[in-house]
């Protein structure tokens, strides 16, 4: 079941687990420091950005690589940055009087398979539970793709007049997708962890705002706290969720291999499952689920603090200021630890962390002491700063958000370098050889985009729709379709994605 | 698959959908408002406790019945309560400097046999995925149903040197125990939420200290917030966790039908595990693994708001006085929620919340608003007090204070008037007959124990040893054991469980 990408990976992951054991027994040590302040990467992100990739979700302890394929375990480097986005956003949709609850893993057949477009969708994906202990079930039984046919036969119960209306549920919880291409971690894994929003509403209306809403939330978790431009838009016809009325998104870029991500996606439902669900209330009926994707995280702001002891130097009083310093930064609310581990150098050290994406270095060593300094070191840029010990928090607080919005800035200058506009077939196909972000005008018909996907299929897979961004740029009369040469309805981004 | 007592559940909840929709449409409301006074409840506790819990759990919106017979919705009140629950435990244990995590559902068959008693354990409720889409998978994949085979490979991988240690993890998650005993809400369901901590140490001494660390956090968590008194203890050899060293237990006991409920445990896992996986450090090992059950709760401090208007009163006046309320009680931290809405009179709405188990209500009504005052009544005792507007928040926060110790102490009032101390077999019958918790002297011998299982065969079900306090009564020399007649080592609760 493993594919190749899987199986290099896994060397990899296994190769990792030797050189710590390496470390640890102590003999090699300063060898092993010397090859990692190079950050012990073998592949670079612009060479082989998939392997890059794996290496680096390893090496920052992020993932570890698990034996079924296509499973990852999320350590608790990962899982603290999930958590950081889960408080967000669960703050602001509780602010919206969304509440939480929690449905069963478990999909009987008969459920999942009543909204055909629906199932079409999702069923060569659904993992099925055919035994307990060794006894066969009666009928099998599906673990959740998502949600929507498990919890709507219940807003069918619940929802009688339109005083329950609106109903708006959101769930934290792991979701199933046994998919054959490529597992990639945060990318495209078989079990995920989300949140899933499922609300109704008594009018069209009220579902379109918070479509755009929780999209904005969406925008937010990746520009402010991951530092990822996105663009939002609205998906087309062909690749909108199975069995919905219209899906927005926010599509981030990755430069280096050229493709489109699917950030988050929110869709507005329409009646579409009210009807097969018969979610019914008076006169009026409105139905809204929005959805989105655990996906990749680098780094949020954390301060590591990491002592620079000499012989002879004032060792307590070294590590009684970087405990002090950690304290400070605490309580005035930045995330910050201290790396006081005796059986490594600074420099291995200040690699460890640099590979874990940790943003700022604090270093403290004798001559720091004896100046009532610290010496703060940005990862992104190198630059070192002395900041004085009574304006620590405030400078660090400033160079945490330079750091943010540079890593943003130029994020988004490399996106915005790849965009290329087209409006001839020629120049589409030229442009997606060079890996580009396509911004071409198109006629909006499923057909054509179809087309455009049988015409591009080649080794490194077919172009497709990403999204038509709401910002739309002026599209002047008797603009024609890059692929079709009929009128432009439209400017839409295209390219290869995940 | 649905046994006799899941029909009748479900029978009670589409019921109750029914009444909603009758209420919702408006016709016979005055009928309904009186029927529901009582809490519309058609069993009693002390009747039929099985039925009243059902009734309640459904009543209350706490849960929804599925369509898969064990598996139950967790409603948006039911999971505010377990969230609250979730960020006390999450912040102490982050205290203490464990991580949190998240592993893999899905177990493949060779790692979860790895541990025979284990194994054995867990074995007939491990449900099996066999198929993915149409395909049949070429090797069945297990679904959790606890995670120490999924985790300590990789704690294998991770632990090298003493210096990797402590490590300690903890994840929230769900897990699938495909049990055929009558399902029942919190208490026995096929699918349910944990959080699972799983540690490993260099010394014995650090995981025994930990067990009673994590267990006196579970003792918090009952007694403190869900105000039910709970015994701390040690299994029997017998009842331990499966493949463990010995496990440590809060036991919690309802005198209305004399069953004890295990509450959470702590397991000290010893080298067990460490062998099979091979989780080794240097010269000294140590690994310790803690689990604690997701468990039904009622009700935790929340204040609801009604206006109470009559005709020609000041209406606006009163809906403000109940939103200022509302805001004041908020700000002091103190949850309050106020019920607007105009289709339900306020005797219904009294009946609702009370239902829904909120220990305090706030009415306002023209006298109120007049003298500046609130009218506060306890669920708990039906007692009124006027509250002076100017010391609201002061007065509200003794009351709940005063609520929650009273709870407390009437339920332990409660459970200590139901445990029985015994010395011989035939007042042991007597009490097993009276639904007591009791209290024995036992040789600790598991042959003893099982045949006192043996002999206590019955309709409603075998006693069992539930744990043995660790604050033990005095036990004089030459005491002896009330089922074997060998001299006695300790004081056990015994009694029929969950």
């Amino acid at each position: 079941m493993a594919s190749g990408e899987e199986k290099k990976s896994k060397a990899n992951a296994s190769g990792e687990g030797k050189k710590s054991k390496a470390n640890a027994s102590g003999g090699a040590k300063k060898k092993e420091v010397k090859k990692e302040t190079g950050l012990g990467l073998t592949n670079s992100k612009d060479g082989n950005f998939g392997e890059w990739y794996s290496e680096v979700v390893v090496n920052a302890e992020l993932i570890e690589y698990y034996d079924i394929s296509g499973c990852y375990i999320l350590r608790p480097w990962a899982m603290s940055i999930w958590e950081i986005m889960q408080a967000f956003f669960d703050v602001e949709i509780k602010k919206m009087n969304i509440q939480n609850c929690y449905f069963p893993l478990f999909v009987s057949p008969g459920v999942l398979q009543k909204e055909k477009d629906h199932v079409e969708g999702f069923a060569p994906e659904v993992a099925w539970v055919t035994k307990s202990g060794e006894s066969e079930l009666e009928v099998p039984i599906a673990i959740r793709p998502t949600s929507e046919t498990v919890m709507y036969p219940y807003f069918s119960k619940w929802i009688r007049g339109h005083r329950d209306l609106p109903l708006k549920l959101n769930q934290w919880c792991n979701v199933v997708r046994w998919e054959f291409s490529n597992p990639t971690p945060f990318i495209r894994s078989r079990e995920f962890l989300w949140q899933e929003g499922h609300t109704a509403f008594a009018t069209k209306a009220e579902a379109d705002t918070e479509v755009l809403d929780i999209l904005e939330l969406y925008r937010r978790i990746y520009e402010e706290f991951l530092a990822i431009p996105v663009v939002k838009g609205r998906k087309s016809e062909h690749e909108k969720f199975a069995g919905g009325l219209y899906t927005t998104s926010v599509e981030a870029f990755i430069p280096n291999n050229g493709r489109g991500i699917q950030g988050a996606t929110s869709h507005c439902l329409g009646q579409n499952f009210a009807k097969m669900f018969e979610i019914n209330f008076e006169n009026e009926k409105g139905e809204k689920g929005m959805v989105w994707q655990n996906s990749w995280a680098y780094s949020t702001r954390t301060v590591i603090v990491i002592p620079v002891p000499y012989k002879d130097a004032d060792t307590k009083g070294i590590f009684d200021a970087c405990a002090a310093t950690v304290d400070a930064l605490s309580k005035a609310g930045i995330r910050a630890k201290a790396d006081f581990r005796d059986n490594y150098s600074p420099g291995w050290k200040y690699s460890h962390w640099e590979m874990k994406g940790v943003p700022l270095r604090i270093e403290i060593g004798p001559k720091d002491l004896a100046n009532s300094q610290v010496r703060a070191v940005r990862r992104d840029n190198s630059a070192k700063i002395d900041i004085p010990s009574a304006k620590l928090v405030e400078q660090v607080q400033e160079m945490l958000d330079n750091i943010q919005q540079s890593l943003f800035d130029i994020a988004k200058q490399k996106r915005d370098a790849s965009v290329e506009t087209v409006r001839t077939w020629d120049e589409f196909v030229e442009a997606l050889g060079q890996r580009k972000l396509i911004l071409a005008p198109w006629c909006d018909e499923e057909e054509v985009e179809k087309d455009v996907k049988a015409r591009t299929k080649g080794e490194i897979g077919a172009a497709k729709s990403l999204c038509s961004p709401f910002d739309q740029p002026e599209l002047p009369e008797g603009t024609v379709c890059f692929a079709s040469g009929k009128p432009a309805k439209k400017w839409t981004y295209w390219g290869r994605s995940y």
